[in-house]
């Protein structure tokens, strides 16, 4: 059986923020290379993609956390390409603890980029068919992201060690950008617990992008709205669903 | 023997830049992480520390670069806490390769932190003794770092997720500042084979911290000096010796 993919991981310091808690570019840098690994194993590496002119992008992703992992914990990191339709690619990915308790699951919409031309292709059969992932018609839709309305902001220059081995600004960057301008206070007390993020168009080396957000609130219910801009032009959209962090410091 | 401790580390693609090597912020934290386990089996943690009032702080990195670890590589990271005086402890780091050449040697030097006076401590015997350390008279010198001529700097803001679960801005971030500034083409087409660093006080969270820097170039040597400053106050101070990465992109 190949088609769920599965490593362990123990969580180092670096991994993790004040919170003691992993970050999601660390959770999500683990998560892609144990896809890499299984398309490696499964002889659907990097080099057999672009033999057809094509590169895989991530469109989406929708994360649900039950609890981060923390410092030193060992953890299980597994994956299945579980369906696709003409364009999209649909991997999960989930984090249990060593009891077996789901931490985390995400949720991935990928597509294959034509080279030449930039634009989405269709999904060959031959790429997918190892993955054992089945075949559907609908797209998923994954919950709407308003916008923030403008006003808060914090400007991010895209940095040389935010581009990656794979030659881009990984994916996961977005979310230092994104997560950061909510600020020290907000981020020691609150812990997320949904996230939709939606990658719209790739930022640069040398960008200035700016990191807008608006927060809302009511009874029971914290959300936060974000958009990286460029100008007029949005590169990335997120919204966030959080609960207040419990006072005895607990990861809850 | 327990003088030595070493562990296998497999180099992730999010570990590494556009050159297909990996960064030192990710080569410290991997070096870092092999020395708290190391002090964890030999019952020296955090926790120990802690109990004489004390905490580590690591004041100066010496850098040898043979050849800077690849994606997807197998290395063998080792430590040892060789020497100690009064006030420091000299602790070595080496990244070898699965044929066992040294590819990266960084000599480190610890003190420990009073956590009331925020002062240097002089340096208790229980502490050090189960790592075998030698006990010397002489405090070692390391290269003169000489300043950088005003003219060439970069802001950068101390970010959220600058701060590890250690709580302070993790060491091996100055590094992003320190070579960020010298730019996507220099970075690309010049590898570094030895840094001396050293660090004179902690940035803080929100801190904008400027990153001055100036290229010293003649016949058969470049050079880089830096300056990690807040207004008039020097942070940081490093320099750095490189040459020219070979055009058929291998590693050297």
């Amino acid at each position: 059986m190949v088609a769920k993919y599965q490593k362990e991981h123990e969580v180092a310091y670096y991994e993790c923020d004040i919170n003691q808690t992993m970050t999601f570019p660390a959770m999500l840098g683990v998560a892609i290379k144990v896809s890499e690994e299984q398309s490696a194993v499964l002889e659907r590496g990097p080099e057999y993609i672009r033999s057809f002119g094509l590169t895989w992008i991530i469109t989406t992703y929708h994360i649900t956390v039950n609890r981060l992992p923390m410092v030193g914990e060992q953890i299980m990191v597994s994956t299945q390409a579980k369906e696709y339709n003409k364009y999209f690619c649909y991997r999960y990915f989930w984090l249990h603890d060593a009891q077996g308790n789901e931490l985390v699951k995400i949720e991935s919409v990928f597509a294959l980029m034509d080279l030449e031309t930039r634009k989405v292709s269709s999904v060959p059969d031959e790429i997918v068919a190892p993955f054992e992932s089945e075949k559907i018609k609908r797209i998923k839709r994954y919950p709407k992201i308003n916008s923030p309305e403008k006003g808060h902001f914090l400007p991010y220059r895209v940095r040389f060690y935010d581009i990656d081995s794979n030659q881009h600004v990984n994916n996961a960057m977005y979310f230092n950008w994104l997560l950061d301008v909510l600020g020290y206070e907000f981020l020691t007390t609150h812990q997320v617990k949904e996230i939709t993020i939606r990658f719209d168009r790739e930022v640069e080396y040398g960008n200035l992008v700016e990191s807008h957000f608006e927060t809302i609130r009511d009874e029971n219910h914290l959300e936060t709205l974000h958009e990286i801009r460029i100008g007029e032009t949005t590169y990335c959209e997120a919204a966030m669903k959080w609960h207040e962090r419990t006072k005895n410091n607990e990861n809850n």
